[in-house]
């Protein structure tokens, strides 16, 4: 399953359960020499964070993580592993953000389906906690369309709009993915014990702290990264002009995912910072779930014709056409020198015009002159 | 006034009265060799529109198009009087869309104010003639204020954002600017009479078409690029997806105008338009008029901070001072190895981190330890 030895791999699962999620000098340090090199200089005192982490290494148990994990049946997954997701690779190389960023040292996970497999294809929703009902249809809508199509959904399991993405990725029977920035075994916030269950029997649930680990503030600034990671895209369905959700879109920013927002009224708060999104960080506005395909889909897989009304038989006028029908009475009907005169052309060309007029059924021709039909005012 | 020369003037006014607005050709032609000279040609029938239009040209009387622009109070611009807008140069070099384009021979103008002076600060805002009461409103709202600003606001006199645009700016003293497809002593559409005849009072009624002349398709098409082309920038409030308004938006785009787009409900028909602009065209969503300024006001005129909420005092924190506050206990307080372990860090500097959160007054200390004051949860 796995080139990762035994040593490393526990020394991992120590790393993750004594250092804050994201720090980005232990994630860049572990991802350069290893995690038993590390944890060895952490122990010895030498390392910068010796101090710091002194009383957390010496009251982490090894086994008591095992058996939390056991619990819950969490697995743990590092770099290496045939379950780890490739494109949290390219966390190695982004910029720091709020002090968060880097390789994850390991991931704690829930769920039957491989995380690698699931986030193949996979597209990020995610918005305000304080959502209005349109924030949530749309979120809900969009997550069950792009089920359809394939994707899997990550979210982060918070009210609004992330839980209304999860939903709608379950009602399609799809495989949603929560990434948490508590333990696994936890449940957070409260109120979505239920859908959080759910989510770790028919879809994932992935965190990168440690078991029993409480959602503190730096741990949803660095769980941003990695919802932005998993996923090929990110999209903000609403988000005031704080909400974390535009932290998330940062983090797309920042390893070139595809970042979308979806409009709303410009009196509604909650599409707020999507606009501004939209407007000065040059998110791409989004408003169907195929307009999100085309934007993540492996190129020329799913393309969209430019949104336009059905032709109508006057479009196809040429302007001579045109010029001539605009020329045409609606009632009474005019003769050839008058119309030609309105319209400016020569009889040649406008008999010429009507005679592709009367046969598109636009103008009818009686014994005195030309009219309109009926129901062809422009 | 200007060095434009009566025979020039009045064969200027001639091709007015018989060429289609923006024929391209004549437009061009007109520009290179002037007006006298085309219109000797077309007269001689050596010009290819000789046939076309010698209907149209035996008919045509200066001395009855004179009689019915005096009985408006009408004036005549031409290209070289003080009051022709410079702007309207840009045309020249614009692409032909659907067979219009050029620079106007002349226009037809009514109102007290000069037409280049009205124009030297100008917005269009444009959009869906069955617009919802939401595009109205904004409509509204943004002329009234780039009314404030000092703008004038350029529009089309037509139902729906066109008429809530001038309105706004009415309201607010200002100079609006309706641009006809039709003479400006008619009046289209007919229920919009009091408006456009304020609009001639208080603004100006322009067009490039001849006294009396009926508001076409091919006439509106032209009309547009002179919307787009006398404003600094076009704000598109609501259109479908086959909106006039969205032909505008391609004039402005051809000469190098902002465009601008206001979003709205991804379920309205009116927004969709406006969506795909933003969506595909790259036009620059706005939210407000103080979008709108920043984006076509002198660089540096108008500029807008990037929209944020205030910043509160935890925004402020560090990282470790962060770490510290969320490992500070709600209600029962903890000691300092406590709080150390549960941060990861060094009692050293849990210790001035608790001090910097106490004088912040988010922590209380007591006798026995730390914990948070009321109200200071994330």
């Amino acid at each position: 399953m796995s080139g990762v030895g035994a040593g490393e791999r526990a020394a991992r699962m120590t790393l993750t359960g004594v250092v804050e999620p994201g720090h980005p000098v232990v994630l860049a340090e572990v991802a350069r020499h290893g995690a038993e090199s590390v944890l060895a200089r952490l122990r010895s005192g030498e390392h910068e964070l010796s101090a710091s982490l002194a009383s957390r290494l010496a009251h982490f148990d090894l086994d008591r993580e095992r058996a939390l994990a056991a619990r819950v049946g969490g697995r743990y997954v590092v770099p290496g592993d045939d379950e780890w997701p490739a494109a949290l690779a390219d966390l190695a190389d982004a910029p720091v953000l709020h002090q968060r960023g880097g390789v994850p040292i390991g991931l704690w996970v829930r769920g039957r389906t491989g995380l690698a497999e699931a986030l193949r294809s996979a597209v990020a929703i995610v918005g305000s906690r304080s959502c209005t009902v349109y924030g949530s249809d749309i979120a809900a809508e969009m997550a069950a369309e792009v089920t359809d199509a394939g994707f899997t959904v990550v979210s982060g399991a918070a009210f609004g709009v992330d839980q209304a993405a999860h939903r709608g990725c379950l009602a399609r029977a799809g495989t949603t993915a929560a990434v948490l920035a508590c333990g696994i075994d936890r449940v957070y916030p409260l109120a979505h014990r239920a859908l959080i269950e759910r989510i770790g029997q028919d879809g994932l649930l992935v965190s990168e702290a440690a078991l029993g680990a409480a959602p503190t503030k730096i741990r949803f600034l660095a769980r941003n990264r990695l919802i932005a990671a998993m996923s090929a895209g990110t999209v903000v369905v609403e988000a005031a002009l704080r909400s974390g959700a535009l932290n998330t879109a940062s983090w797309a920013e920042g390893i070139s995912r595809v970042v979308m927002g979806v409009p709303g009224s410009v009196f509604s708060g909650p599409s707020a910072g999507v606009h501004e999104l939209i407007r000065t960080r040059g998110a791409l506005l989004v408003t169907r779930a195929a307009e999100v395909l085309e934007a993540v889909a492996p190129m020329g897989q799913w393309t969209l014709p430019i949104r336009r009304e059905p032709t109508r038989t006057r479009d196809l006028l040429t302007d001579e056409q045109r010029q001539v029908l605009d020329a045409v009475p609606a009632t009474r009907p005019a003769g050839l020198a008058s119309i030609a005169q309105v319209a400016g052309l020569t009889p040649t060309t406008v008999v010429a015009a009507l005679d592709v007029l009367v046969r598109a059924d636009l103008v009818a021709a009686g014994a005195v002159g030309w009219h309109l039909r009926r129901a062809s005012s422009s």
